[in-house]
């Protein structure tokens, strides 16, 4: 099937990401984007003529969202299993935006060997969440691959976040508030400062099941915890700060 | 002047605790304590038979209050300023405590010459909440010492809790949201594995202004942020929750 002359393959399918028209190839079969991305895609900010980098980037949601939000110069995005890089790939060019967007299909772990130190401005992540002390979980799985720490730690993704941040450099990071502890320790040890974290939980009086992270390369120790995001009303709907996160 | 047979200094006043019928002698030229101590005698739990110890205790309400809710064995309090250790030492007396409550007036950092290791279940602190960054704070202020980290830092008080805890163990911590990352960092580097947090925001909408966390001594790693507790209702009352720690 072909979708504006693109490839569309078997499982998968073509959905409006309600933003300048912008739309995205996910696979049911692998890998959809959740709201964390879009969370992230709002929470992260990109300003005029900086570089964007997105570690993991799985369909390419998060640069597709915040090419369209942003008045950034370019994103760069890799991502490690070449099928899902290729899909990225064919969305960037769905939306024409071969000129912005660059997917990659790299590793985490040689970002040392494949970017220059401190290339970038801003650094996105949306990683596998979970740690599977020790316990065996398939890398030929591309679901389990995205969600778990199999191909890549959250060691991993900060110390390449760190090496590719210049100097005041913002990293953003979306994760389980479970792993907040393990998230602190990995950004410090890496010389990223966590500055703000703002927490989001699905009803008024649940607990908070997502955590969105600002970190500064090299900043000094302040850290601002922002009013905590509500992502449903009591009926079902989305907030209004959400809809605006998805639609506005 | 006499409170119960007790002596109360000039510019001392006592207070109605609200809780077992308890009061508290507490002085306005060096320190009374805030909403911070009451929000955390609520977090924190002693069992029936457990031994509680606070570090920097100041006028003695978080035991006091601990007290009065637990079936805890027994309370030993430290603080290194003589003045206000005897000020807390009045209040346990005032309380008629003395056989459950004892006050000392000793240094966080002389801990591990002063109390076997691994000799408490528990553990709290209401530690000074400011990082001077080298700057000069007078160590002669009793407010300034309370509030400022000049006679013991961070790390000194979650080196003392560790010494003291046994395996298992829990610490209890109220503190600045803005000081979490510095928080969260000493307590792993003293094997306290932070478990539980909850969030203390003043009103529905404000960002939250206080952290309350518990940590295992070595604990896993697994966090669980709690729903924020919200402090007053719109109209300035307490919420029926902080009613509830205050009076119930």
């Amino acid at each position: 099937m072909l979708f504006n002359n693109i490839e569309i393959k078997e499982n998968e399918r073509v959905d409006d990401l309600h933003r300048n028209g912008y739309s995205i190839i996910q696979n049911t079969d692998s890998f959809c984007f959740g709201c964390d991305a879009v969370l992230l895609s709002g929470f992260a900010k990109a300003k005029k003529g900086e570089k964007v980098m997105d570690l993991g980037t799985g369909t390419g949601v998060i640069p597709i969202l915040m090419e369209a939000k942003s008045n950034a110069a370019s994103f760069t995005a890799i991502e490690i299993q070449k099928d899902i890089a290729d899909m990225a790939f064919r969305s960037v060019k769905i939306n024409n935006l071969q000129n912005k967007i660059n997917i990659l299909n790299k590793d985490i772990k040689n970002i040392c060997e494949d970017f220059k130190a401190a290339s970038f401005d801003v650094v996105t992540s949306n990683p596998p969440y979970m740690n599977n002390g020790g316990g065996f979980v398939s890398s030929s799985n591309p679901k389990a691959v995205s969600r778990h720490e199999i191909l890549c730690s959250l060691d991993d993704v900060a110390k390449g976040a760190s090496w590719l941040l210049k100097f005041g450099g913002r990293f953003y990071m979306v994760h389980r508030p479970n792993r907040l502890a393990d998230i602190i320790c990995s950004l410090r040890k890496y010389s990223l400062e966590p500055k703000h974290i703002r927490l989001v939980q699905p009803y008024a009086d649940k607990e908070p099941n997502i955590v969105l992270i600002e970190a500064l390369k090299n900043g000094k120790p302040f850290l601002k915890i922002l009013p905590n995001l509500i992502m449903y009303n009591p009926d079902g709907s989305y907030t209004d700060e959400v809809k605006s996160i998805y639609y506005e």
